[in-house]
């Protein structure tokens, strides 16, 4: 087939996501190699956002593709009653890389799912039936895992059921005026406070779970202060309600550690996860499930259930993708060009008039656009960017060869956990030019 | 890994589908090839079900498995935003067996993410937010799924979002007692009576669509009678209301023709799809938009995404998937092995004191076990079976070799479109000789 023909045939039969199908021209691909791909005219893209911050070893991998076929030969697929020796090596793989002992893990196929699956457990385990959740958190766009989603995404599935309660989380750089932090154990206090008072005014006894992603990732990397998580963990203990940590975009690596909860001290009583499970090579997500809580369903039942739970060629990719982590020294990795990355945004973020703040754990960060470091005006308005402003920037940087995308005013930068220090300095290199020329729009 | 491990393991480390932990007992299984499968002890079992209604084309289909491993060879991901190949292959073909014009697809990981996105789109183009949805039908476990789910599995999402409204539709085996219906016409007519009249208590002006699973699935394959689904469309089209079809199960030659709905005189607004289209080799699902919706979105932004939109490997798996039907002539064996089958069941029927009806269009189809033909009294209660009678049944169709699962009290026979004649009458024999155990039970 012609490339021409590919996009012509795109555009004619596919509907492509949180669009307006006559905005967009995609690019077609064609070859996609470690932190690389290529489009039809053979121009190569450091893909500094790892795809949809899922390709967290990047692309072609060897041995995950070898997994993939290895188990399409054997048994591509099995129904999820039956017992597979992928299935249980995946899981127990899992619940290991957690360190929640005796833990279990449902599998889905992909993060809204899991979240979904997620809400449910919860509700049974604790008979309660209100479940909240973070403003600028995203967890997915099926109807729960839509309303757990606390921007704009979540409209669409409005009027949503009752029982799903909103709380504003920790973003310092945007704290109301009056409030004056002095240390990051002040910005937790005064959430925390929030949270608690939240809680009472719609009752502890009722509240089911506190949902959080780890890290909030396309909404900004926003990081949770000293002792932020540590404190809603303490509010779950005290009221009996459970804590669910969403990695799906924050887990597998991405913030230095397996699990972003991982380099706090808690442990959430259910974890979320997906893309870096298998680097989206193919769909797998799942929940882990704590011991008290998967014992209860030892003899209720659990209801819960999907056709391709525990996908064969899932969880034989799993399988993989977590010894590639090991083999390849990936946490070490995370560790030594995150801190490489950082230091090259806080120059960034020193040089250019259009950086509010730039936020960055491990290989997951984001830049934040302004109009004015002064007002912190951000360069577009909240959900609203009619001149398709923010777009015209991800445009640009894509000419540079930067690929990546963006959210609000933030610009995510979250490239493979393979990449050498070398790569990383070329590609930031590139956004550096760029907003050179962001610079000039506001001034 | 030793056999005794892989179970160990999973009852370890897994949580299972819609099941109390301590109450299943998984098979291992070691091999799957056309319309068996083995377990750890050799044992082979004719694959009934075709699993959970996914592996049409049977186990170990070499075309599919080709496709897969060349795709993961070439590119396993890329974000949905990209034009692949595969992609525009797959949507192309789609919408080409659909024969609906100038529609387009929009894809996702499987069945209940389809509906969720289905429920999405209708929203979206009517600005209504009623949805209607049947008695009995199945459409998945996520929240937006489930609330459409008109039967047990839905409980768990309760309390749902306002606006989910279920009908009642034909079943004429357990039709009011005061129904003398005389034809198939008598049915539908009365059917669609009582659903304008719901229309009318909900205000058509606020209802976005009609969800209905073409022929009813897991909940015992109740076949649409003459004139039903038309009658639908009729009301659908007074009203400006979008007309969904869920084929996730009936859809791809199961019933004879591609989907279910091109054996009556209906066109779809919207269909939704996922298991045959791929034959769960790999996750993928669907829905196909018409192309006067299709259109709508073309200025103004689809509310709808997820990371695995168009999974590369997934449409790699359905452009193999939908070929292979055309090259094994399925739509050919499904009359052929229809006819047989649905033979084979008449004399079952009149046969066993159990069955108090069996329904079968094209290689769907369910026997509904009773204790009386006269009284009509479901073997098992309506969501009520604490001795597991019906698992226990399907146990002993197992040991007999026939696999498959049951529905409240049916039983679903729905092989794979592969299997030959000799296959099937073998395996109706097993079948036959279990319900000779069942009439004793009820006697
Ligand atoms: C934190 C988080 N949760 C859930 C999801 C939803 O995952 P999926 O798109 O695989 O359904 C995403 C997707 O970006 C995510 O970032
Ligand atoms: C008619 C129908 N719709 C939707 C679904 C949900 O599909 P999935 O389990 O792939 O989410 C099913 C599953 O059995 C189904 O039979």
């Amino acid at each position: 087939m012609i490339m021409s023909d590919i996009k012509e045939m795109s555009l004619k039969y596919n509907l492509h996501s949180w669009s307006a199908q006559k905005a967009i021209n995609p690019t077609v691909v064609t070859k996609a190699e470690g932190i690389y791909f290529w489009d039809e005219d053979g121009n190569q893209y450091y893909d500094m956002s790892s795809q949809l911050v899922n390709s967290n070893l990047g692309h072609g991998n060897k041995a995950i593709v070898e997994a993939i076929k290895d188990q399409a030969d054997k048994i591509p697929f099995i129904g999820p009653g039956y017992a597979l020796d992928v299935r249980s090596e995946a899981a127990k793989a899992i619940v290991e890389a957690s360190g929640l002992e005796d833990s279990k893990v449902f599998f889905t196929n992909a993060g809204a799912e899991s979240n979904e699956n997620a809400i449910k457990i919860a509700k049974q385990y604790t008979d309660r039936w209100k479940i909240f959740s973070m403003y600028r958190c995203y967890h997915g766009s099926s109807a729960g895992a839509g309303m757990l989603t606390g921007e704009p995404r979540k409209f669409i599935n409005e009027p949503g059921a009752p029982g799903f309660i909103k709380y504003d989380g920790p973003y310092a750089y945007r704290a109301p005026k009056a409030c004056k932090f002095k240390t990051e154990e002040d910005i937790s206090a005064f959430y925390l406070e929030l949270l608690e008072n939240q809680i009472q005014y719609e009752g502890p006894h009722q509240i089911a779970a506190i949902f959080i992603e780890t890290v909030v990732g396309s909404n900004g990397i926003l990081i949770p202060p000293k002792g932020y998580l540590e404190g809603i963990r303490a509010l779950c203990d005290t009221y009996g309600i459970l804590m669910v940590c969403d990695e799906v975009m924050a887990g597998w690596y991405r913030t230095g550690s397996c699990f972003a909860w991982q380099q706090f001290n808690v442990k959430p009583d259910l974890v979320t996860f997906a893309k870096g499970s298998t680097c989206g090579y193919v769909p797998l997500g799942g929940v882990i499930v704590s011991k008290k809580i998967a014992e209860s369903f030892d003899h209720e039942k659990m209801w819960c259930g999907l056709t391709y739970s525990a996908h064969p060629i899932g969880c034989a990719a799993a399988v993989a993708t977590l010894k590639e982590y090991k083999r390849l020294h990936i946490e070490d990795n995370v560790a030594a060009q995150g801190k490489v990355l950082g230091e090259l945004l806080a120059n960034l973020q020193a040089k250019h008039a259009c950086i509010g703040e730039s936020r960055q754990i491990g290989l997951f960060s984001a830049i934040e656009l302004v109009k004015s470091k002064e007002t912190k005006e951000p360069l577009v308005a909240f959900n609203y960017d009619p001149d398709g402003l923010m777009n015209k920037i991800i445009g640009m940087l894509k000419a540079e060869g930067f690929a990546t995308y963006s959210h609000e005013n933030m610009i995510i930068i979250a490239p493979p956990l393979i990449i050498t220090e070398e790569e990383l300095r070329t590609a930031m290199k590139m956004l550096d030019k760029v907003l050179d020329s962001v610079d000039n729009m506001i001034q």
